[in-house]
């Protein structure tokens, strides 16, 4: 079995990893599967072919995909939808007719309808698995050990294919999980992109206000929790953002709501009332 | 030189450690002070003389201040309120006429002004360091190393009154710095207070909303991190809020103009304008 990741960074270069170093037999197939590996600036394919991670790192994006049975994206949102215009364009013939297109971006309804829309024979797929750090350096073969590993069936997928990422999942330590995209996209709009906005508000609210000059002296645990997505990477988080609009905006509305309603409650509530609210928000978590 | 320790939690209880660590000579005078402390529930300041850590656990409040030339309140805001009002009433005969009241309460405003309307030697404190823990059992003796513990004058006190807590800040390892109370306030509102409503809000804006059921198996660092806040204690957040609600309005207004500011683009902006505004978050913090 022939494997192309394209855009072999953390996640990519984390998959290529622990198939790596799986060794012999996997949820994949009895062999070790054979990885072609590219990435647009070529320093991370190169460091992982001298290591023995993949087995060619090829210049052109067409050589990498020759043979390949499962192609995976490891790219951005937005990288990942201006991949699939070109798989269905110009580098058509370079994808073979069995072979499967998957992904591992932080969205997914914009991607898999592209797809669709292109006529792939894609699933896409998101490791619920990440770090602070980037870039190939940075990937570990134990990123998606027991993690999450979610599964979105395209319209021209066949069994085969689901089979396919599933496998490719279970090959990486996770957990396959199937869900709709549009759930998904919802899903991670309320436990991580729509917290990531939320941040970054934090920080534009306080950082150059009139009380910063002696907060930043004071700032502790909370404030660095509270800011830490906000210290993400840019280009990663507009990507997530303009490919979930439509998810975020509705759980900012209903966040902005319950701000509303804490500004009031701090006018008119008296402590027991406030107490009663933060008790009922810290039960509500209990045991999460 | 006599101390008194009025509420022996961690802040307290590792008041006590501090003190009692730093063995003999210390910002505080040429010989160790003798610390009595006093609790509503007896078993940290019984654990706490079992241990050395103090010299008297008196089962009465009134016996604790006796001869007392420094008194700790170590409470949360609201308990604080309550401790000044007794001081200066049926307490009065036990604190000496020389001796400084000191407190650790994370608001400052509500607690100089109640206690310079009594007319007490107050000087404010806030030393600015805690844990998720909470209770004598977690105390530790260096909790307040290297951390800000800031010291807000009240108006019947003198300069030696101070100096005293200026000198209680030093000896426990911390750097202690003068504010005035209202620009604590502010300052804490915005890096600590406002952020905890801020949790305290995304909690009851996703948990039990009808993504939850997905999103609850997905939840990884990002919504650990936002989350971590609104999991703390449940009262001593209400007595926070009750007693900074004017700073905290106003910060909380601030955060909501630039969420709905953020609805607005996440409708109307392009992928290199949402990286723009994430991009300038970022670099507002950068080094911080």
């Amino acid at each position: 079995m022939r494997i192309a990741i394209i855009g072999l960074g953390l996640i990519g270069g984390s998959v290529a990893r622990a198939l790596a170093g799986a060794g012999g037999a996997s949820a994949l197939g009895p062999d070790r599967p054979s990885i072609a590996a590219w990435n647009r600036r070529p320093d991370g394919p190169r460091a992982a072919l001298a290591e023995g991670v993949i087995d060619a790192a090829p210049a052109a994006l067409e050589e990498a995909l020759e043979g390949a049975s499962l192609v995976i994206l490891g790219a951005s949102p937005l990288a990942c939808l201006e991949l699939l215009d070109r798989l269905a364009g110009p580098l058509r013939a370079h994808v073979g007719p069995d072979a499967t297109i998957t992904d591992t971006a932080s969205t997914k309804g914009a991607i898999v309808t592209r797809a669709d829309e292109l006529g792939l024979r894609f699933v896409g797929g998101h490791p619920m698995a990440g770090r602070e750090t980037s870039g190939y350096g940075a990937s570990t073969p134990d990123l998606f050990v027991e993690r999450p590993w979610i599964v979105c069936r395209g319209r021209h997928a066949a069994d085969a294919d689901v089979e396919r990422v599933d496998a490719l999942a279970t090959a990486c330590g996770a957990l396959p999980v199937r869900m709709d995209p549009a759930a998904h996209d919802k899903a991670t709009a309320a436990i991580s992109h729509m917290p990531l906005v939320l941040s970054a508000a934090l920080v534009e609210s306080v950082v150059g206000g009139p009380a910063w000059p002696d907060a930043s002296r004071l700032a502790a645990g909370g404030w660095r929790d509270m800011s830490r997505l906000a210290r993400g990477d840019a280009a990663m988080a507009a990507g997530i953002a303009a490919t979930n609009r439509q998810a975020l905006v509705a759980a900012l509305t209903v966040v902005e709501h319950h701000l509303g309603e804490w500004i009031a409650d701090l006018q008119e509530a008296d402590a027991a009332g406030l107490e009663e609210r933060f008790r009922a928000a810290r039960a509500s978590l209990e045991g999460r």
